[in-house]
Protein backbone atom coordinates (compact mmCIF):
# COMPACT_ATOMS: atom_id res chain seq x y z
CA UNK A 1 0.00 0.00 0.00
CA UNK A 2 1.41 3.08 -0.95
CA UNK A 3 0.61 6.33 -3.01
CA UNK A 4 -1.08 4.59 -5.26
CA UNK A 5 -3.46 2.98 -3.52
CA UNK A 6 -7.12 4.57 -4.57
CA UNK A 7 -9.07 5.75 -1.61
CA UNK A 8 -12.54 6.77 -1.98
CA UNK A 9 -14.03 9.75 0.96
CA UNK A 10 -17.67 9.27 1.58
CA UNK A 11 -18.99 12.80 3.14
CA UNK A 12 -17.83 16.33 2.53
CA UNK A 13 -18.54 17.81 5.59
CA UNK A 14 -16.12 19.82 7.50
CA UNK A 15 -14.16 16.58 8.06
CA UNK A 16 -14.89 14.50 5.18
CA UNK A 17 -13.58 17.45 2.36
CA UNK A 18 -10.53 17.57 4.77
CA UNK A 19 -9.88 13.93 4.26
CA UNK A 20 -10.34 14.34 0.57
CA UNK A 21 -7.87 17.13 0.58
CA UNK A 22 -5.57 15.52 2.12
CA UNK A 23 -5.23 12.26 -0.45
CA UNK A 24 -5.19 14.48 -3.06
CA UNK A 25 -2.48 16.53 -1.80
CA UNK A 26 -0.72 13.23 -0.83
CA UNK A 27 -1.17 12.03 -4.48
CA UNK A 28 -3.62 9.28 -4.31
CA UNK A 29 -6.60 8.85 -7.20
CA UNK A 30 -8.83 10.09 -4.74
CA UNK A 31 -12.73 9.13 -5.32
CA UNK A 32 -15.60 11.25 -3.23
CA UNK A 33 -19.10 11.30 -2.82
CA UNK A 34 -21.57 13.13 -0.53
CA UNK A 35 -25.43 13.41 -0.43
CA UNK A 36 -25.71 16.75 -1.07
CA UNK A 37 -23.66 16.56 -4.77
CA UNK A 38 -21.27 19.28 -5.69
CA UNK A 39 -21.28 20.48 -2.31
CA UNK A 40 -17.50 21.34 -2.43
CA UNK A 41 -16.83 22.94 -5.96
CA UNK A 42 -12.91 22.14 -5.71
CA UNK A 43 -14.21 18.23 -5.46
CA UNK A 44 -16.20 18.35 -8.62
CA UNK A 45 -13.58 16.21 -10.49
CA UNK A 46 -13.26 13.66 -8.11
CA UNK A 47 -17.04 12.77 -7.41
CA UNK A 48 -18.88 10.00 -8.18
CA UNK A 49 -22.17 10.29 -9.86
CA UNK A 50 -23.49 7.87 -7.02
CA UNK A 51 -22.16 5.68 -4.04
CA UNK A 52 -22.37 2.63 -5.65
CA UNK A 53 -19.55 3.69 -8.05
CA UNK A 54 -17.78 5.78 -5.22
CA UNK A 55 -16.90 2.52 -3.21
CA UNK A 56 -16.52 0.39 -6.40
CA UNK A 57 -13.59 2.78 -7.23
CA UNK A 58 -11.39 2.05 -4.42
CA UNK A 59 -10.54 -0.91 -2.01
CA UNK A 60 -10.28 1.44 1.25
CA UNK A 61 -13.74 3.68 1.41
CA UNK A 62 -13.26 6.28 4.70
CA UNK A 63 -16.79 7.49 5.41
CA UNK A 64 -17.08 10.91 7.54
CA UNK A 65 -20.56 11.57 8.37
CA UNK A 66 -22.14 12.82 11.50
CA UNK A 67 -23.13 9.03 12.70
CA UNK A 68 -23.33 5.37 12.35
CA UNK A 69 -27.13 5.52 11.24
CA UNK A 70 -26.25 7.92 8.77
CA UNK A 71 -23.26 6.09 7.50
CA UNK A 72 -25.30 2.54 7.33
CA UNK A 73 -28.38 4.67 5.69
CA UNK A 74 -25.70 6.19 2.63
CA UNK A 75 -23.69 3.23 1.58
CA UNK A 76 -26.77 1.14 1.59
CA UNK A 77 -27.01 0.86 -1.97
CA UNK A 78 -23.37 -0.09 -2.44
CA UNK A 79 -21.37 -3.21 -3.06
CA UNK A 80 -19.07 -3.77 -0.23
CA UNK A 81 -17.84 -7.11 -0.90
CA UNK A 82 -14.39 -7.25 -0.46
CA UNK A 83 -13.90 -3.58 0.62
CA UNK A 84 -11.82 -1.99 3.37
CA UNK A 85 -14.31 0.27 5.46
CA UNK A 86 -12.96 2.83 7.98
CA UNK A 87 -15.51 5.23 9.51
CA UNK A 88 -14.50 8.36 11.45
CA UNK A 89 -17.15 9.69 12.56
CA UNK A 90 -18.18 10.55 16.31
CA UNK A 91 -20.20 8.08 18.08
CA UNK A 92 -21.16 5.54 20.96
CA UNK A 93 -19.28 2.37 21.35
CA UNK A 94 -22.71 0.09 20.92
CA UNK A 95 -22.66 2.09 17.62
CA UNK A 96 -19.63 1.14 16.55
CA UNK A 97 -19.85 -2.52 17.09
CA UNK A 98 -23.30 -2.38 15.02
CA UNK A 99 -21.68 -0.68 12.34
CA UNK A 100 -18.34 -3.74 12.61
CA UNK A 101 -21.82 -6.44 12.17
CA UNK A 102 -23.02 -4.77 9.73
CA UNK A 103 -19.80 -4.44 7.56
CA UNK A 104 -18.88 -8.16 8.37
CA UNK A 105 -22.90 -8.77 6.73
CA UNK A 106 -22.13 -7.39 4.05
CA UNK A 107 -18.55 -9.08 3.60
CA UNK A 108 -16.40 -5.62 4.40
CA UNK A 109 -13.59 -5.50 6.14
CA UNK A 110 -13.70 -3.08 8.85
CA UNK A 111 -12.07 -0.86 11.36
CA UNK A 112 -13.22 2.20 13.13
CA UNK A 113 -10.91 5.73 13.84
CA UNK A 114 -11.37 8.78 15.37
CA UNK A 115 -9.94 12.14 14.23
CA UNK A 116 -8.59 13.58 17.44
CA UNK A 117 -8.39 17.01 15.78
CA UNK A 118 -9.63 19.95 13.53
CA UNK A 119 -10.22 19.79 10.19
CA UNK A 120 -7.58 21.99 9.87
CA UNK A 121 -5.13 20.00 11.43
CA UNK A 122 -5.50 16.96 9.26
CA UNK A 123 -2.34 15.57 7.67
CA UNK A 124 0.15 17.51 9.73
CA UNK A 125 2.67 15.48 11.63
CA UNK A 126 1.28 15.78 15.04
CA UNK A 127 -2.52 15.51 14.10
CA UNK A 128 -3.49 11.71 16.41
CA UNK A 129 -5.76 9.24 14.97
CA UNK A 130 -6.76 6.22 16.95
CA UNK A 131 -7.98 2.79 15.26
CA UNK A 132 -9.97 -0.36 16.60
CA UNK A 133 -10.69 -3.55 14.32
CA UNK A 134 -8.49 -6.13 12.62
CA UNK A 135 -5.00 -5.28 13.13
CA UNK A 136 -4.24 -7.10 10.13
CA UNK A 137 -6.35 -4.35 8.21
CA UNK A 138 -4.68 -1.41 10.40
CA UNK A 139 -1.34 -2.77 9.57
CA UNK A 140 -2.15 -3.36 5.50
CA UNK A 141 -3.08 -0.01 5.33
CA UNK A 142 -1.03 1.97 8.00
CA UNK A 143 0.90 4.00 4.76
CA UNK A 144 -2.27 5.33 3.66
CA UNK A 145 -4.21 5.54 7.27
CA UNK A 146 -1.19 7.72 8.01
CA UNK A 147 -1.42 10.36 5.70
CA UNK A 148 -4.29 11.88 7.99
CA UNK A 149 -2.21 12.55 10.68
CA UNK A 150 0.91 11.60 12.05
CA UNK A 151 0.54 10.25 15.24
CA UNK A 152 -1.70 7.29 14.15
CA UNK A 153 -2.61 4.70 16.96
CA UNK A 154 -4.09 1.09 16.79
CA UNK A 155 -5.94 0.47 20.02
CA UNK A 156 -7.05 -3.35 19.73
CA UNK A 157 -8.93 -5.55 17.57
CA UNK A 158 -12.29 -4.77 19.55
CA UNK A 159 -14.16 -2.57 16.65
CA UNK A 160 -16.05 -0.13 19.81
CA UNK A 161 -12.54 0.85 21.16
CA UNK A 162 -11.82 3.94 19.11
CA UNK A 163 -15.19 4.97 20.17
CA UNK A 164 -14.63 4.42 23.49
CA UNK A 165 -11.71 6.58 23.51
CA UNK A 166 -13.52 9.10 21.49
CA UNK A 167 -15.75 9.44 24.19
CA UNK A 168 -13.57 9.02 26.98
CA UNK A 169 -10.86 11.14 25.57
CA UNK A 170 -13.48 14.22 23.80
CA UNK A 171 -15.48 14.74 27.38
CA UNK A 172 -13.13 17.67 28.28
CA UNK A 173 -14.40 19.71 25.36
CA UNK A 174 -17.39 21.38 26.34
CA UNK A 175 -16.90 21.49 30.11
CA UNK A 176 -13.10 23.26 29.29
CA UNK A 177 -14.80 25.34 26.50
CA UNK A 178 -17.45 26.40 29.00
CA UNK A 179 -15.47 26.97 31.43
CA UNK A 180 -13.74 29.47 29.02
CA UNK A 181 -16.89 31.17 28.44
CA UNK A 182 -17.65 31.87 31.92
CA UNK A 183 -14.23 33.62 32.46
CA UNK A 184 -15.10 35.71 28.99
CA UNK A 185 -18.39 36.66 30.37
CA UNK A 186 -16.60 37.83 33.84
CA UNK A 187 -13.51 39.15 31.70
CA UNK A 188 -15.78 41.02 28.93
CA UNK A 189 -18.11 41.91 32.08
CA UNK A 190 -15.52 44.02 33.29
CA UNK A 191 -14.73 45.77 29.43
CA UNK A 192 -11.58 43.58 28.69
CA UNK A 193 -11.31 41.57 25.44
CA UNK A 194 -11.55 37.41 25.73
CA UNK A 195 -8.74 37.87 23.33
CA UNK A 196 -6.37 38.72 26.71
CA UNK A 197 -7.27 35.41 28.25
CA UNK A 198 -6.18 33.28 25.47
CA UNK A 199 -2.56 33.20 26.35
CA UNK A 200 -2.99 32.13 30.08
CA UNK A 201 -5.57 29.74 29.48
CA UNK A 202 -3.50 27.99 26.88
CA UNK A 203 -0.68 27.83 29.38
CA UNK A 204 -3.27 26.66 32.20
CA UNK A 205 -4.28 23.91 30.04
CA UNK A 206 -0.50 22.31 29.56
CA UNK A 207 -0.63 22.85 33.59
CA UNK A 208 -3.82 20.58 33.24
CA UNK A 209 -2.48 18.23 31.30
CA UNK A 210 1.03 18.09 33.41
CA UNK A 211 -1.00 16.61 36.47
CA UNK A 212 -3.19 14.26 34.38
CA UNK A 213 -0.76 11.17 35.02
CA UNK A 214 -0.68 10.95 39.04
CA UNK A 215 -3.97 11.76 38.53
CA UNK A 216 -4.67 8.49 36.51
CA UNK A 217 -2.07 6.86 38.57
CA UNK A 218 -4.25 7.79 41.51
CA UNK A 219 -7.24 6.94 39.53
CA UNK A 220 -5.73 3.03 38.70
CA UNK A 221 -4.20 2.26 42.23
CA UNK A 222 -7.26 3.63 43.99
CA UNK A 223 -5.04 5.60 46.38
CA UNK A 224 -6.04 9.52 46.72
CA UNK A 225 -4.89 9.85 50.24
CA UNK A 226 -1.68 11.83 49.23
CA UNK A 227 -3.45 14.94 46.83
CA UNK A 228 -1.49 17.73 45.28
CA UNK A 229 -5.11 19.20 45.04
CA UNK A 230 -7.52 17.94 47.47
CA UNK A 231 -11.04 18.12 47.17
CA UNK A 232 -12.07 20.39 50.69
CA UNK A 233 -9.89 23.23 48.45
CA UNK A 234 -12.56 22.71 45.29
CA UNK A 235 -15.34 22.77 47.42
CA UNK A 236 -13.94 25.56 49.31
CA UNK A 237 -13.97 27.52 45.63
CA UNK A 238 -17.79 27.21 45.35
CA UNK A 239 -18.65 29.87 47.75
CA UNK A 240 -16.20 32.50 45.81
CA UNK A 241 -17.74 31.12 41.96
CA UNK A 242 -20.72 32.38 43.90
CA UNK A 243 -19.20 35.39 44.87
CA UNK A 244 -18.34 36.12 41.64
CA UNK A 245 -20.91 35.27 39.54
CA UNK A 246 -22.91 38.03 41.77
CA UNK A 247 -20.44 40.72 41.31
CA UNK A 248 -20.47 39.86 37.59
CA UNK A 249 -23.87 39.16 36.77
CA UNK A 250 -23.24 35.74 34.98
CA UNK A 251 -25.14 32.76 34.96
CA UNK A 252 -23.39 30.10 36.65
CA UNK A 253 -26.29 27.46 37.10
CA UNK A 254 -24.45 25.06 34.32
CA UNK A 255 -21.67 24.52 37.22
CA UNK A 256 -24.59 23.42 40.00
CA UNK A 257 -23.84 19.57 39.29
CA UNK A 258 -20.42 20.00 39.44
CA UNK A 259 -21.12 21.82 42.96
CA UNK A 260 -23.32 19.20 43.56
CA UNK A 261 -20.29 16.25 43.06
CA UNK A 262 -18.16 18.42 45.69
CA UNK A 263 -20.59 18.11 48.10
CA UNK A 264 -21.24 14.82 48.25
CA UNK A 265 -17.72 14.02 47.85
CA UNK A 266 -16.85 16.29 51.17
CA UNK A 267 -20.14 14.18 52.68
CA UNK A 268 -18.62 10.90 51.80
CA UNK A 269 -14.84 11.41 53.27
CA UNK A 270 -13.25 12.97 50.78
CA UNK A 271 -12.88 16.31 51.69
CA UNK A 272 -8.95 15.71 52.14
CA UNK A 273 -7.95 13.16 49.59
CA UNK A 274 -7.06 14.03 45.77
CA UNK A 275 -9.76 15.62 43.70
CA UNK A 276 -9.52 12.05 41.49
CA UNK A 277 -11.70 11.14 44.20
CA UNK A 278 -14.19 12.51 42.57
CA UNK A 279 -14.40 9.78 39.64
CA UNK A 280 -16.24 7.27 42.74
CA UNK A 281 -18.99 10.03 42.55
CA UNK A 282 -19.12 9.10 38.62
CA UNK A 283 -18.76 5.93 38.88
CA UNK A 284 -21.88 3.78 40.18
CA UNK A 285 -20.89 1.51 42.96
CA UNK A 286 -24.18 -0.77 42.74
CA UNK A 287 -22.71 -1.81 38.47
CA UNK A 288 -20.02 -4.92 38.57
CA UNK A 289 -17.68 -4.01 36.19
CA UNK B 1 16.42 44.73 44.14
CA UNK B 2 18.69 41.68 43.67
CA UNK B 3 19.36 38.42 45.08
CA UNK B 4 20.38 39.92 48.41
CA UNK B 5 16.92 41.92 48.76
CA UNK B 6 15.59 39.86 52.27
CA UNK B 7 11.94 38.41 51.89
CA UNK B 8 9.85 37.02 54.21
CA UNK B 9 6.97 33.93 53.33
CA UNK B 10 3.63 34.29 55.29
CA UNK B 11 2.13 30.51 55.10
CA UNK B 12 3.23 27.35 54.71
CA UNK B 13 0.95 25.34 53.02
CA UNK B 14 1.53 23.21 49.96
CA UNK B 15 2.52 26.41 47.61
CA UNK B 16 3.81 28.64 50.28
CA UNK B 17 6.91 26.47 51.11
CA UNK B 18 7.32 26.08 47.31
CA UNK B 19 7.42 29.44 47.10
CA UNK B 20 10.10 29.81 50.69
CA UNK B 21 12.04 26.88 48.87
CA UNK B 22 12.29 29.01 45.68
CA UNK B 23 13.82 31.97 47.50
CA UNK B 24 16.24 30.05 49.68
CA UNK B 25 17.77 28.32 46.38
CA UNK B 26 18.02 31.73 44.68
CA UNK B 27 19.94 33.16 47.91
CA UNK B 28 17.93 35.36 49.24
CA UNK B 29 17.62 35.80 53.00
CA UNK B 30 14.48 34.24 53.45
CA UNK B 31 12.43 34.20 56.98
CA UNK B 32 8.97 31.94 57.10
CA UNK B 33 6.01 32.06 59.48
CA UNK B 34 3.07 30.05 59.77
CA UNK B 35 0.48 29.87 62.04
CA UNK B 36 1.13 25.81 62.87
CA UNK B 37 4.66 26.44 64.11
CA UNK B 38 7.23 24.00 62.91
CA UNK B 39 5.07 22.55 60.00
CA UNK B 40 7.62 22.15 57.72
CA UNK B 41 11.22 20.70 59.24
CA UNK B 42 13.91 21.68 56.59
CA UNK B 43 12.59 25.58 57.08
CA UNK B 44 13.21 25.52 61.08
CA UNK B 45 15.88 27.95 60.80
CA UNK B 46 14.31 30.23 58.55
CA UNK B 47 11.24 30.38 60.98
CA UNK B 48 10.60 33.62 62.62
CA UNK B 49 9.04 33.61 66.08
CA UNK B 50 6.08 34.90 65.28
CA UNK B 51 4.57 37.06 62.43
CA UNK B 52 4.89 40.57 63.61
CA UNK B 53 9.23 39.42 63.57
CA UNK B 54 8.64 37.53 60.51
CA UNK B 55 7.41 41.09 59.23
CA UNK B 56 9.75 43.00 60.32
CA UNK B 57 12.62 40.73 59.01
CA UNK B 58 12.03 42.11 55.22
CA UNK B 59 10.85 44.89 53.21
CA UNK B 60 8.98 42.52 50.80
CA UNK B 61 6.78 40.05 52.36
CA UNK B 62 4.76 37.62 50.45
CA UNK B 63 1.83 35.81 51.67
CA UNK B 64 0.14 32.58 50.45
CA UNK B 65 -2.81 31.58 53.00
CA UNK B 66 -6.37 30.16 51.71
CA UNK B 67 -8.14 33.05 51.90
CA UNK B 68 -7.66 37.12 51.92
CA UNK B 69 -9.79 36.92 55.16
CA UNK B 70 -6.92 34.12 56.52
CA UNK B 71 -3.85 36.58 55.33
CA UNK B 72 -5.96 39.42 57.23
CA UNK B 73 -6.59 37.61 60.61
CA UNK B 74 -3.04 36.31 60.56
CA UNK B 75 -1.08 39.86 59.73
CA UNK B 76 -3.12 41.28 62.17
CA UNK B 77 -0.58 41.74 64.99
CA UNK B 78 2.39 42.85 62.74
CA UNK B 79 3.54 46.26 61.74
CA UNK B 80 2.76 46.36 57.93
CA UNK B 81 3.99 50.79 57.74
CA UNK B 82 6.90 50.76 55.02
CA UNK B 83 6.29 47.03 54.21
CA UNK B 84 5.40 45.87 50.29
CA UNK B 85 2.87 43.01 50.87
CA UNK B 86 2.51 40.54 48.16
CA UNK B 87 -0.69 38.21 48.42
CA UNK B 88 -1.03 34.69 46.56
CA UNK B 89 -4.02 33.18 47.28
CA UNK B 90 -7.02 32.55 45.29
CA UNK B 91 -10.00 34.77 45.96
CA UNK B 92 -12.51 36.99 43.87
CA UNK B 93 -12.07 40.36 43.08
CA UNK B 94 -14.34 42.17 45.45
CA UNK B 95 -11.56 40.17 48.25
CA UNK B 96 -8.29 41.76 46.41
CA UNK B 97 -9.82 45.15 46.45
CA UNK B 98 -10.31 45.00 50.04
CA UNK B 99 -6.99 43.64 50.71
CA UNK B 100 -5.71 46.72 48.77
CA UNK B 101 -7.49 48.93 51.16
CA UNK B 102 -6.83 46.69 54.17
CA UNK B 103 -2.96 47.27 53.03
CA UNK B 104 -3.03 50.71 52.48
CA UNK B 105 -5.04 51.29 55.60
CA UNK B 106 -1.22 50.05 57.51
CA UNK B 107 0.59 51.71 55.64
CA UNK B 108 1.81 49.38 52.97
CA UNK B 109 2.67 48.44 49.49
CA UNK B 110 0.54 46.67 47.59
CA UNK B 111 0.74 43.72 44.67
CA UNK B 112 -2.03 40.88 44.33
CA UNK B 113 -0.46 38.37 42.05
CA UNK B 114 -1.67 34.61 41.16
CA UNK B 115 0.51 31.28 40.75
CA UNK B 116 -1.15 29.70 37.72
CA UNK B 117 0.61 26.04 38.34
CA UNK B 118 1.40 23.85 41.23
CA UNK B 119 3.88 23.88 44.15
CA UNK B 120 6.40 21.61 41.90
CA UNK B 121 6.74 24.30 39.18
CA UNK B 122 7.04 27.46 41.11
CA UNK B 123 10.80 28.91 40.21
CA UNK B 124 10.65 27.30 36.56
CA UNK B 125 11.26 29.37 33.29
CA UNK B 126 8.00 28.38 31.92
CA UNK B 127 5.81 29.30 35.06
CA UNK B 128 3.64 31.74 34.95
CA UNK B 129 2.33 34.11 37.59
CA UNK B 130 0.73 37.72 37.32
CA UNK B 131 0.08 40.89 39.04
CA UNK B 132 -1.98 43.62 39.64
CA UNK B 133 -1.45 46.75 41.53
CA UNK B 134 0.97 49.46 41.90
CA UNK B 135 3.10 49.88 38.31
CA UNK B 136 5.78 51.12 40.55
CA UNK B 137 5.98 48.17 43.29
CA UNK B 138 5.87 45.34 40.47
CA UNK B 139 9.18 47.35 38.66
CA UNK B 140 11.18 47.36 41.60
CA UNK B 141 10.57 44.30 42.94
CA UNK B 142 10.58 42.70 39.75
CA UNK B 143 13.84 40.79 39.35
CA UNK B 144 12.94 39.12 43.32
CA UNK B 145 9.46 38.46 41.73
CA UNK B 146 10.87 36.68 38.87
CA UNK B 147 12.55 34.25 41.29
CA UNK B 148 8.77 32.54 41.15
CA UNK B 149 8.29 32.00 37.69
CA UNK B 150 9.79 32.89 34.54
CA UNK B 151 6.61 33.59 33.16
CA UNK B 152 5.89 36.65 35.15
CA UNK B 153 3.27 39.52 33.50
CA UNK B 154 1.78 42.47 34.95
CA UNK B 155 -1.89 42.92 34.10
CA UNK B 156 -2.31 46.71 35.52
CA UNK B 157 -2.59 48.92 38.59
CA UNK B 158 -6.22 47.56 39.48
CA UNK B 159 -5.70 45.56 42.23
CA UNK B 160 -8.37 43.06 41.70
CA UNK B 161 -7.53 42.41 38.05
CA UNK B 162 -5.02 39.64 39.05
CA UNK B 163 -8.21 37.83 41.24
CA UNK B 164 -10.06 38.90 38.23
CA UNK B 165 -7.58 36.54 35.50
CA UNK B 166 -7.39 34.04 38.47
CA UNK B 167 -10.90 32.86 38.03
CA UNK B 168 -11.31 33.78 34.77
CA UNK B 169 -8.31 31.68 33.27
CA UNK B 170 -8.54 29.05 36.56
CA UNK B 171 -12.66 28.42 35.49
CA UNK B 172 -11.55 25.60 33.30
CA UNK B 173 -9.47 23.60 35.48
CA UNK B 174 -12.58 21.24 37.34
CA UNK B 175 -14.49 21.13 34.28
CA UNK B 176 -11.90 19.58 31.99
CA UNK B 177 -10.63 17.26 34.99
CA UNK B 178 -13.99 15.96 35.92
CA UNK B 179 -14.21 15.53 31.99
CA UNK B 180 -11.32 13.52 32.43
CA UNK B 181 -12.72 11.31 35.22
CA UNK B 182 -16.04 10.85 33.50
CA UNK B 183 -13.51 9.36 30.48
CA UNK B 184 -11.73 7.64 33.27
CA UNK B 185 -14.52 6.02 34.54
CA UNK B 186 -15.91 4.43 31.33
CA UNK B 187 -12.76 3.27 30.32
CA UNK B 188 -11.72 1.66 33.97
CA UNK B 189 -15.87 0.35 33.61
CA UNK B 190 -13.82 -1.38 30.49
CA UNK B 191 -11.10 -2.94 32.60
CA UNK B 192 -8.55 -0.50 30.88
CA UNK B 193 -6.24 1.97 32.86
CA UNK B 194 -6.98 5.36 33.24
CA UNK B 195 -3.40 5.68 32.45
CA UNK B 196 -4.16 4.89 28.75
CA UNK B 197 -6.18 7.93 28.62
CA UNK B 198 -3.31 10.13 29.58
CA UNK B 199 -1.29 11.09 26.54
CA UNK B 200 -4.46 11.36 24.16
CA UNK B 201 -6.15 13.51 26.87
CA UNK B 202 -3.11 16.08 26.99
CA UNK B 203 -2.76 16.10 23.13
CA UNK B 204 -6.63 16.86 23.24
CA UNK B 205 -6.06 19.39 25.16
CA UNK B 206 -3.46 21.18 23.26
CA UNK B 207 -5.83 20.83 20.51
CA UNK B 208 -8.73 22.93 22.51
CA UNK B 209 -6.21 25.47 23.39
CA UNK B 210 -5.62 26.20 19.47
CA UNK B 211 -8.79 27.10 18.91
CA UNK B 212 -9.00 29.61 21.89
CA UNK B 213 -8.17 32.30 19.24
CA UNK B 214 -10.69 32.29 17.00
CA UNK B 215 -13.54 31.32 19.95
CA UNK B 216 -12.08 34.84 21.56
CA UNK B 217 -11.94 36.63 18.63
CA UNK B 218 -15.94 35.29 17.59
CA UNK B 219 -16.83 36.58 21.28
CA UNK B 220 -14.76 39.96 21.09
CA UNK B 221 -17.02 40.63 18.14
CA UNK B 222 -19.95 38.91 18.49
CA UNK B 223 -19.55 37.11 15.12
CA UNK B 224 -20.87 33.02 15.47
CA UNK B 225 -21.61 32.76 11.95
CA UNK B 226 -18.96 30.81 10.37
CA UNK B 227 -18.51 28.03 13.21
CA UNK B 228 -15.40 25.86 13.41
CA UNK B 229 -17.79 23.84 15.55
CA UNK B 230 -21.62 24.92 15.55
CA UNK B 231 -23.62 24.55 18.95
CA UNK B 232 -26.01 22.14 17.04
CA UNK B 233 -23.22 19.22 16.86
CA UNK B 234 -22.51 19.52 20.67
CA UNK B 235 -26.43 19.34 21.27
CA UNK B 236 -26.25 16.21 18.94
CA UNK B 237 -24.10 14.93 21.00
CA UNK B 238 -26.18 14.82 24.20
CA UNK B 239 -27.74 11.83 22.92
CA UNK B 240 -25.03 9.58 22.81
CA UNK B 241 -23.59 10.80 26.06
CA UNK B 242 -26.43 9.32 27.59
CA UNK B 243 -26.20 6.07 25.66
CA UNK B 244 -22.55 5.65 26.74
CA UNK B 245 -23.80 6.68 30.27
CA UNK B 246 -26.58 3.60 30.22
CA UNK B 247 -24.16 1.04 28.92
CA UNK B 248 -21.21 1.85 31.19
CA UNK B 249 -23.50 2.26 34.35
CA UNK B 250 -21.79 6.15 35.19
CA UNK B 251 -23.43 8.80 36.63
CA UNK B 252 -23.21 11.59 34.45
CA UNK B 253 -26.18 13.99 35.84
CA UNK B 254 -22.99 16.72 37.02
CA UNK B 255 -23.49 17.18 33.00
CA UNK B 256 -26.99 18.51 33.36
CA UNK B 257 -26.28 22.09 33.59
CA UNK B 258 -23.90 22.13 30.47
CA UNK B 259 -26.68 20.21 28.27
CA UNK B 260 -29.55 22.76 29.38
CA UNK B 261 -27.38 25.40 28.28
CA UNK B 262 -27.21 23.45 24.78
CA UNK B 263 -30.64 23.07 25.11
CA UNK B 264 -31.28 26.77 25.89
CA UNK B 265 -28.50 27.63 22.86
CA UNK B 266 -30.22 25.66 20.34
CA UNK B 267 -33.61 27.13 21.35
CA UNK B 268 -32.75 30.72 20.93
CA UNK B 269 -31.62 29.91 17.26
CA UNK B 270 -27.76 29.24 18.31
CA UNK B 271 -28.12 26.05 16.11
CA UNK B 272 -26.04 26.73 13.23
CA UNK B 273 -23.89 29.24 15.59
CA UNK B 274 -20.30 28.85 16.16
CA UNK B 275 -19.86 26.73 20.07
CA UNK B 276 -18.49 30.40 21.78
CA UNK B 277 -22.28 31.21 21.32
CA UNK B 278 -22.83 29.69 24.10
CA UNK B 279 -21.74 32.63 26.22
CA UNK B 280 -24.58 34.07 25.64
CA UNK B 281 -26.18 31.99 28.00
CA UNK B 282 -23.88 32.24 30.67
CA UNK B 283 -24.35 36.52 30.01
CA UNK B 284 -27.07 37.55 31.88
CA UNK B 285 -28.97 40.06 29.20
CA UNK B 286 -30.40 42.23 31.93
CA UNK B 287 -27.08 42.74 33.66
CA UNK B 288 -25.77 46.48 31.84
CA UNK B 289 -22.05 46.46 31.68
N1 LIG C 1 -15.55 19.04 12.42
C1 LIG C 1 -14.74 18.70 13.41
O1 LIG C 1 -14.06 19.54 14.01
C2 LIG C 1 -14.65 17.26 13.82
C3 LIG C 1 -13.55 16.87 14.61
C4 LIG C 1 -13.44 15.54 15.02
C5 LIG C 1 -14.44 14.63 14.67
N2 LIG C 1 -15.50 15.05 13.91
C6 LIG C 1 -16.56 14.07 13.60
O2 LIG C 1 -16.61 13.84 12.20
C7 LIG C 1 -17.96 13.56 11.82
C8 LIG C 1 -18.35 14.50 10.68
O3 LIG C 1 -18.23 15.82 11.18
P1 LIG C 1 -18.30 17.10 10.23
O4 LIG C 1 -17.82 18.26 11.04
O5 LIG C 1 -17.65 16.81 8.95
O6 LIG C 1 -19.90 17.22 10.04
P2 LIG C 1 -20.68 18.18 9.03
O7 LIG C 1 -19.81 19.26 8.51
O8 LIG C 1 -21.96 18.50 9.70
O9 LIG C 1 -20.99 17.19 7.79
C9 LIG C 1 -21.89 16.11 7.96
C10 LIG C 1 -21.78 15.18 6.76
O10 LIG C 1 -22.63 14.05 6.98
C11 LIG C 1 -23.49 13.92 5.83
N3 LIG C 1 -24.72 13.26 6.25
C12 LIG C 1 -25.42 13.45 7.41
N4 LIG C 1 -26.48 12.62 7.43
C13 LIG C 1 -26.46 11.91 6.28
C14 LIG C 1 -27.28 10.89 5.75
N5 LIG C 1 -28.36 10.41 6.41
N6 LIG C 1 -26.95 10.36 4.54
C15 LIG C 1 -25.87 10.82 3.88
N7 LIG C 1 -25.05 11.78 4.33
C16 LIG C 1 -25.35 12.31 5.54
C17 LIG C 1 -23.66 15.32 5.32
O11 LIG C 1 -24.13 15.30 4.01
P3 LIG C 1 -24.86 16.58 3.38
O12 LIG C 1 -23.77 17.51 2.90
O13 LIG C 1 -25.68 16.00 2.25
O14 LIG C 1 -25.73 17.17 4.47
C18 LIG C 1 -22.23 15.83 5.44
O15 LIG C 1 -21.43 15.31 4.43
C19 LIG C 1 -18.84 13.74 13.06
O16 LIG C 1 -19.12 12.48 13.65
C20 LIG C 1 -17.96 14.57 13.96
O17 LIG C 1 -18.24 14.34 15.34
C21 LIG C 1 -15.63 16.35 13.47
N1 LIG D 1 -1.56 24.13 45.92
C1 LIG D 1 -1.76 24.50 44.67
O1 LIG D 1 -1.65 23.70 43.73
C2 LIG D 1 -2.10 25.93 44.35
C3 LIG D 1 -1.93 26.38 43.02
C4 LIG D 1 -2.25 27.71 42.71
C5 LIG D 1 -2.75 28.54 43.70
N2 LIG D 1 -2.93 28.06 44.98
C6 LIG D 1 -3.50 28.97 45.97
O2 LIG D 1 -2.55 29.21 46.99
C7 LIG D 1 -3.22 29.41 48.25
C8 LIG D 1 -2.61 28.46 49.26
O3 LIG D 1 -2.78 27.13 48.78
P1 LIG D 1 -2.04 25.90 49.46
O4 LIG D 1 -2.20 24.76 48.51
O5 LIG D 1 -0.68 26.28 49.90
O6 LIG D 1 -3.01 25.64 50.72
P2 LIG D 1 -2.75 24.69 51.97
O7 LIG D 1 -1.69 23.69 51.66
O8 LIG D 1 -4.09 24.22 52.40
O9 LIG D 1 -2.15 25.70 53.09
C9 LIG D 1 -2.97 26.70 53.65
C10 LIG D 1 -2.11 27.65 54.42
O10 LIG D 1 -2.95 28.70 54.94
C11 LIG D 1 -2.74 28.79 56.34
N3 LIG D 1 -3.94 29.34 56.97
C12 LIG D 1 -5.24 29.06 56.67
N4 LIG D 1 -6.06 29.79 57.44
C13 LIG D 1 -5.28 30.54 58.24
C14 LIG D 1 -5.54 31.53 59.23
N5 LIG D 1 -6.78 31.88 59.56
N6 LIG D 1 -4.47 32.10 59.84
C15 LIG D 1 -3.21 31.76 59.51
N7 LIG D 1 -2.90 30.87 58.58
C16 LIG D 1 -3.92 30.27 57.95
C17 LIG D 1 -2.39 27.40 56.77
O11 LIG D 1 -1.76 27.42 58.03
P3 LIG D 1 -1.71 26.10 58.96
O12 LIG D 1 -0.57 25.28 58.45
O13 LIG D 1 -1.54 26.62 60.31
O14 LIG D 1 -3.07 25.39 58.77
C18 LIG D 1 -1.43 27.02 55.63
O15 LIG D 1 -0.19 27.61 55.76
C19 LIG D 1 -4.71 29.13 48.00
O16 LIG D 1 -5.42 30.32 47.83
C20 LIG D 1 -4.67 28.33 46.70
O17 LIG D 1 -5.89 28.50 45.97
C21 LIG D 1 -2.58 26.78 45.31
Amino acid sequence: MDQHTPVTVIGLGSMGRALAEAYIKAGHPTTVWNRTAGKVPALRDNEAADVSTAVKASPLVIACLTTYEATKSALEPADLAGRTLVTLNSGAPAGAREMAEWAAGRGAEYLDGAVKNVPAAVGDPGTLLYYSGSRAVYDQYFPVLRVLGGDTVYLGAEPDLAALYEYAVGGTLLPALLGFFQGAAVVTARGLPAASMVRFTAKWLEMIASVLPDMADEIDSGRYGDPASAVGLFEAGIAHDASVAAEFGVDTSWQEGMHEILRRAVAAGYRDDSVSSLIEMIRRPQVSI
